[in-house]
C-alpha cells in the first residue's frame, strides 16, 4: 500500500510513483505532453502562486491579464526571440467549423513578452509612467519534444513579471530584486535552495543582454533550472518602440527586465527535495490538509471516539488549520496512514479507545515519523510548536543537499568522476563568451553535462587554465548534469 | 476630465468610456475579440473568483485543472455537445518552426466537458466515489463573430463546476445549490440581481435535459445571462462511460450537472448596474484601492499635510483597508478626484490645511457623493461604518431596477409596447417544448427579442391563450431583448 519504489535506488520511478500515488497528476489525458492536475496538487499550487502573487504585489508589481494567442507578427519582431521560440510553439491558423482561416496565424503563449511589449509602447509615454512593473500568472506553451510531469511540458503554469525602467542601473536594481523575490518566496517559504548563476553568453535568453538563472538539486543529483531573472537592456524596446520623455524632455528608450517564477516546476523541487521513501512532505503552509484526524474505532466505543475527533477537528478548525477528519468506514486505520503519509500532510493524530480513556490523542509528525503522545487539552499547543519545525526541518535538509553537492574539479579527469557523483562542479574556464562556447561543446559531448555560468552571490577568480582547452583561465564556473 | 457620455442617454458610448477611462480593459490588442486586462480590473476579477471559490470549495467542490486543448475525438462524443460547438471553436493541427502536423487536431476548450468526462470515467469507479463535485476557473475560448469587452468575447474568464451523483434526485439537488451559490456570491457579495428561468427546450445547452439560467438587466434594459446550471442527467455520461458500481454492487451510469459563473460577464454587470455618469462604483469588498487619501497642500504647510495623510494611510492599514495615498505631484487634486471616482474608489478622504488645523478630514463617498467632515480620530469608525452601507445600496439600487424592469403583457401589441420599455415582459404562451419555437422564432423576428423560459422560484399559472398564436396557455414566461 506504501511506494514500490525508493527514492534513492530509483529516483525516477519513485518520483512518478509519487506523482500518481499521491493524486498529483493524471498523465492519461489523451493528449501528449498536456497534464490533468489533481486537486491535491492544484490545492499546492494555488497557495504557491499566493505567496509568489503577495512578495510580487508588496514589490511593486501589478498583476494584469494578456490574451493567450499571439500574432506571428508580433513574435516576429525581436530576432533573437523569435529564433528562440518558433521552434516551440503552437499555431492556430484556423477557426469553426468550416475552419476558415484567420487575418494571420497566431501562436499560443510560450512566454508574452511580444503579447505584452506592443501595449506597453502604447502605455509608456514619461518618465513619470516608469517604474512600469506587471506581472502575470497564467499558463503557457511550448512544443516540447520530451516531456515530464512538473518538469518539462507542452502546457505548464507559472508567473512572468516585466518591467520598464528609464536608467539602466534601475533594471540592474530589479534584476538584484528579483534574486531577493526567489529567496524569500522559493526559499524561505517553500524550502527550495538555489544558486543564482550568470548564464554564459551561448545560454542566454533569446532577446536577452544577459541571464541570472536559480538552479537547485534534487534530480538523481541533476541540477534543475528555477526561475530566472533577464536583463533584456534596449532589444525589446526598440524593437517594439517602447519609447519615453526623460526628465530632460528627451526621448529614450525603456530599459527592460523579465523575471519567470515557475509554479509548476517548484512542484517537482518539492516533491523530489522534501519527499521520501513514504512520498510527500508537505511544510504547513503549502498542505492542502495540514492535520488528519484517524479513528482507530473499537466497538462499544465508536460514537464516542467519533466525537472527541470531531470535537478535535473544530477545536482545531478554529485556530485556523485545516483538518480533515478522516472517517471513511471502508477503509482500515492502516490504509488511511499510508494515504496520508503519500501525500505528505505534515501531522497525522490518531485517537482510539486507550487515548479516548486517557484523554489524550498519538501525533506522528510525517517529516521524522516522530510519534508523540499529547493530551487532548495541549494539542494546540503541540500544533503550534510543530508547524515552523517542519519547514527548517525540510529547508535545512534541502540546504545541506545542495551543499554536499557543490564540489571543484581541477582536471578534466576529476571533472568526469565528480560528475558522477552529481551536482555542481567548480572549475577554471577559459571564457563564458562565445569563444568559450567550444569547450562546453565538449563537455556536453562527453559528459552530457553543461556550463551553468558564473555564480552571481560572490566573486571568484581562477587560479589556473581552463579545463578543457588549457588556455588561460578568465573564469570560475560551474558544470552540471541537468534535467 | 471625466466622462463625456451618460449612462441614460448613451448607454453604449458610456460603457466603452468607462472601460477606457477607468483603465479596466485595453481594446487595442492585435488579435479581434482578445482584451487585454489592466491591473485595476484583474485586482476586481482576482477578489471575485476567490469569492466564488471560497463558496464552491464550502460547498464540497475541490479545483482542478485541466488542459487548455482538447482533441477533435473527444468533442465528437456527444452529439448534440460537438454540433452546438463546433462553429465556435479555434483550432491547433500544428506546431514548431515547420509547422509539423499534430497527431490529431485539437480544438482549444469552448468550454471543458469533453476534457473533463474522459478523466471522470477512468476515476469514478463506486458509489463511495460519490459524490464527485470538481471545478476549475480557467480562460477558455470562441470564435464568436460579434465582440464586446466583458460581454461576448474570443477569450474570457470563469468557473465551471462539473458534477457527478449517483442518482438523479441528488443531481437535481445540486442544481438548487448551485442556484443557491449564484445568490450567495453574484447577489449578496457583488450586488447583482437575478431572475433564474429554466430555459425552453429549444434554448437548452447543448448535451442538457435542461438549463436553468440567470437572467439580469441593465444595458439599455436588455437582459443578460449571468450563470446556468445545466441538470445533464446521463448523455454525457453514457458518451464518455462514466459508470460506476451502486450500493446493490450492479452498474449504473452516473447523473451529471454542471454550471458556469462567468466572472468576466459579472464584471459586465458590475460596471453597468453599479455605474453612474462618474463612472464606476465599487463595493468596498472588491475595490483594490479601497480608500484613497488626497493632500490638499499649501505652501508652508505641505510638510505637516503629507505626514497626517501618511500618519492616516497607516492607521487605516493597521485596520486592513486597502488604502492608497496619492501623492503625485504633476496633477492637481481636481483631476485626482475624477480618476478615482472614474475607477469607482468608495471612499475619497480630503486633507488640507484647513482640515489640518481642525483635526479633521473629508470623506466623500463615492456612492451617493455625500461629503462629512470627520475627525481624523473617528476616521476609522466612520469607514467602518460606511462600509456595509455601499454594498447594501448598490444591491438595493440593482434589486429595484431589476423589480421595475419586470412587467406583464396582455396581448402583441402590448408586448411590443413593453418590449421597448426593456426587461422582461411576463406573456401567456403555447409550449416551451419543441412545438413552441416556431411562436419563438416570431416574437424573435418581429421584436428581437427572445423567450427567456419559465420563472424558477415560483410556478406561476397561465390564464388565458399563448399571446402569439392564441392557442391555450401551457406556460407564462418572460420575453427579453438581451445582449
Amino acid at each position: 500500500m506504501g511506494l514500490k519504489y525508493k527514492k534513492e535506488q530509483n529516483f525516477s520511478e519513485w518520483y512518478s510513483e509519487v506523482i500518481q500515488k499521491a493524486e498529483l497528476a493524471d498523465l492519461r489525458y489523451n493528449v501528449k505532453g498536456f497534464l490533468v492536475h489533481r486537486w491535491w496538487s492544484v490545492d499546492i499550487m494555488k497557495r504557491m502562486y499566493e505567496a509568489y502573487r503577495k512578495e510580487l504585489d508588496r514589490t511593486g508589481h501589478k498583476e494584469t491579464w494578456y490574451p493567450a494567442l499571439i500574432p506571428e507578427s508580433n513574435l516576429k519582431k525581436e530576432s533573437e526571440h523569435a529564433k528562440g521560440f518558433r521552434a516551440e510553439v503552437f499555431w492556430v491558423e484556423r477557426a469553426g467549423s468550416s475552419k476558415k482561416k484567420l487575418e494571420e496565424p497566431l501562436v499560443m503563449r510560450p512566454t508574452s513578452e511580444t503579447a505584452m511589449y506592443t501595449m506597453y509602447s502604447k502605455w509608456i509615454r514619461s518618465w513619470r509612467d516608469l517604474p512600469f512593473k506587471r506581472y502575470q500568472g497564467c499558463n503557457v506553451w511550448r512544443y516540447e519534444s520530451q516531456t515530464r510531469p512538473f518538469l518539462r511540458g507542452r502546457e505548464f503554469h507559472w508567473l512572468e513579471a516585466h518591467n520598464v525602467f528609464a536608467t539602466k542601473k534601475e533594471a540592474e536594481a530589479q534584476v538584484n530584486q528579483d534574486m531577493q523575490i526567489t529567496e524569500t518566496v522559493m526559499h524561505k517559504q517553500f524550502g527550495i535552495p538555489f544558486i543564482f548563476f550568470r548564464r554564459p553568453r551561448w545560454d542566454t535568453f533569446p532577446g536577452a543582454e544577459w541571464t541570472y538563472a536559480a538552479d537547485t538539486v534534487g534530480l538523481d543529483g541533476k541540477s534543475l533550472q528555477q526561475p530566472s531573472t533577464h536583463m533584456l537592456g534596449q532589444n525589446f524596446s526598440r524593437a517594439f518602440d517602447i519609447k519615453f520623455i526623460d526628465k530632460n524632455e528627451k526621448e529614450a528608450y525603456g530599459w527592460q527586465t523579465c523575471y519567470g517564477p515557475c509554479i509548476w516546476r517548484m512542484i517537482a523541487s518539492i516533491i523530489s527535495l522534501h519527499g521520501d521513501n513514504k512520498g510527500l512532505v508537505l511544510p504547513f503552509n503549502l498542505a492542502p490538509y495540514q492535520i488528519v484526524i484517524i479513528p482507530i474505532l473499537q466497538k462499544g466505543k465508536t460514537a464516542q471516539i467519533k466525537k472527541a475527533c470531531k470535537d478535535l477537528t473544530k477545536k482545531l478548525e478554529k485556530e485556523n488549520y485545516r483538518v480533515y477528519f478522516d472517517d471513511r468506514e471502508e477503509m482500515s486505520p492502516g490504509s488511511k496512514f499510508y494515504e496520508w503519509e503519500i501525500r505528505g500532510v505534515p501531522l497525522r493524530v490518531e485517537l482510539g479507545p486507550r487515548d479516548l480513556a486517557n484523554k489524550q490523542v498519538m501525533c506522528v509528525a510525517r517529516h521524522n515519523s516522530k510519534k508523540t503522545a499529547v493530551k487532548l487539552s495541549e494539542v494546540v499547543k503541540f500544533v503550534k510548536k510543530l508547524e515552523p519545525t517542519v519547514l527548517n526541518f525540510l529547508t535545512k535538509q534541502a540546504d545541506e543537499l545542495l551543499k554536499e553537492n557543490t564540489r571543484s574539479a581541477k582536471t578534466f579527469s576529476d571533472l568526469k568522476k565528480e560528475l558522477k557523483k552529481g551536482g555542481f562542479v567548480r572549475v577554471n574556464w577559459c571564457s563564458v563568451r562565445e569563444d568559450g562556447e567550444s569547450c562546453a561543446e565538449r563537455v556536453e559531448k562527453d559528459f552530457s553535462a553543461k556550463v551553468r555560468g558564473l555564480r552571481v552571490d560572490r566573486k571568484e577568480k581562477p587560479t589556473g587554465k581552463c579545463i578543457v582547452c588549457g588556455q588561460k583561465a578568465d573564469e570560475v564556473v560551474y558544470i552540471a548534469r541537468q534535467y
